[in-house]
């Protein structure tokens, strides 16, 4: 039998341990937090899925352990502990393994995606057979409760993709294959981008009529940034992007629509740090748009509102006003 | 100055009846309730808008008058009156006019959509210039609180578009052209089926997860029934389908939303009348799947619901299950 492990002992790496479990594997589960790892052990994640019954776990907080052997291996940790985590986990393979990420946006401190950096990192390393890329809408606290869930599973590689599916295939979890890398990843960004930017209109006091010119101007944004960037546009019409953002475009369960909606009341400024939205705005204004590469005019104008504190109103009216005549 | 004559007093029409009138125009409504027809010419029209002040309207309850003369005549009557009054409008043109339709789905005991249908019974008619019709996400009563909006002004013919953006333009109402009539039109039906089955989803207790997935599946469907009509893709990211769905799909303005949410209900069902959405199912179910032009699963599956009362749990299951393993 294939030995998996999964890297994190949170939401979504108990989530993927449970599919796992429940179609006739033994995950191993690594952690650093000695409380959660018990708690698995036991059958159940109280920090994050109180009263949910789970599967008796194993566990370990033996990095080198978990990885000894490994087939498979999920990667769910904190996008933060990447950088020190992932090149101790090449180190320590011992056999032909395939990783399966589901960590999601920029990898830190750079303006390379978290798949890519991955590939970058991992490609002298010939134990690593490729990587697998899961991406959609899939609240981790729906999984455990067996609501089906569809996601992506993205890489260049069918084959790859096709093994991860065998894992993690049951009546409930389906995984498609998605091979356009580029455009998955760009729309799962820029759904976010555009999750917060119809949170502020909504938060500003503005209308449907209003948030839809809004959100019909982002979907042009979109299409023009994912084609320069490579992606092809009926990418866009997946799981990682509108088949997300249909549902999360202006429902308060996103964290990036709410973040946009409770920017203009007070004390909610503080919590700029937990929006994956936000830092991308940044990291894609100074990317493409600082450079000239792309003019992006809503990346450009949550930039100036939440960046450089410009008057939000008069930014959107502007934003709207030079819209051109054509769709 | 351009005579500018609107048919219907009812929201839409009063609502482009004071775009115009404040874009320094002197539009004349026609209608058929005297009591409106008061009401607007003393700057209201407490039906429809309670509280909400308007312009002194110029009105007329005879058609003939109305017609005589008119440059442009926009048609925002219910639709079901379309088959008794449109055949006469044509009779009694005096001079070359634009159309411009506000009416929307299909045209009343057929399985043509209106403009279609508008376009072929004028075809004969010398003084008719070309049709424009306006789809998109725009709420009557938020334009006549002047909230920026923008529709979609669909026709092939680019020149009339222009020209009745040159009527409407103004600093909150946008009329973008979009030449695609079969994708526009296409867009702004099968978007009310979205709606419906997002809807009945939640209903039924689905949770987020899974009206995603469903969304997804739904997206594929309307692009490979748009390019089957002869739709172009990129016209599914404009106002009438993607721009309006986005922030529809999941609100409770959206009446097709709510239908579906509310279907299992007790008591609810009487309401089916007032859906566009559902007497689309109808129509596309029995003009395109069962006459084997084209298999929609969704279509199927909510035509089975709907109209055979088949179990909604068991249908959609097997429809989730019968999707394809790649995106």
């Amino acid at each position: 039998m294939h030995k998996i492990v999964i890297l994190g002992s949170g939401a979504m790496g108990t989530a993927c341990a449970k599919i796992i479990k429940e179609n006739g594997y033994e995950p191993l589960i690594y952690g650093i937090n000695e409380n959660e790892l018990k708690d698995l052990e036991n059958g159940k994640n109280e920090f994050y899925f109180p009263n949910v019954s789970l599967p008796f776990f194993k566990t370990t907080s033996s990095l080198e352990e978990a990885i000894k052997d490994a087939d498979f291996i999920v990667i769910s940790v904190p996008s933060a502990a990447l950088n020190s985590l992932f090149p101790y986990v090449l180190e320590k393979l011992t056999k032909k393994v395939i990783l399966i990420n589901t960590c999601k946006g920029f990898w830190p401190q750079t303006t390379s995606t978290i798949h890519y950096k991955l590939k970058e990192i991992s490609k002298n390393y010939k134990n690593v057979k490729d990587i697998v890329t899961l991406i959609g809408p899939s609240f981790a606290e729906e999984i455990v409760k067996n609501a089906i869930t569809f996601v992506s599973g993205v890489s260049e590689n069918l084959e790859a993709i096709q093994e991860v599916q065998k894992v993690f295939a049951n009546t409930f979890f389906k995984i498609l294959a998605q091979q356009d890398v580029t455009g998955a990843e760009i729309g799962s960004i820029y759904k976010n981008i555009i999750a917060i930017a119809s949170g502020m209109l909504a938060g500003l006091g503005y209308n449907i009529n209003t948030q839809a010119a809004l959100i019909t101007l982002s979907l042009r944004e979109i299409r023009r940034f994912n084609k320069i960037a490579g992606g092809e546009e009926k990418t866009l019409f997946g799981l990682t992007c509108l088949g997300d953002l249909i549902l999360t475009a202006t429902s308060d369960k996103s964290r990036n629509y709410t973040f946009g909606k409770n920017y203009f009341l007070k004390n909610e400024k503080s919590s700029k740090k937990t929006v994956e939205g936000l830092a991308s705005i940044k990291t894609i204004f100074e990317k493409y748009v600082l450079t000239n590469i792309v003019e992006l005019p809503i990346v450009r104008t949550l930039y100036n509102i939440l960046f450089l504190n410009k008057n939000p109103n008069e930014c959107i009216k502007n934003l709207l006003k030079i819209s051109p005549n054509k769709e």
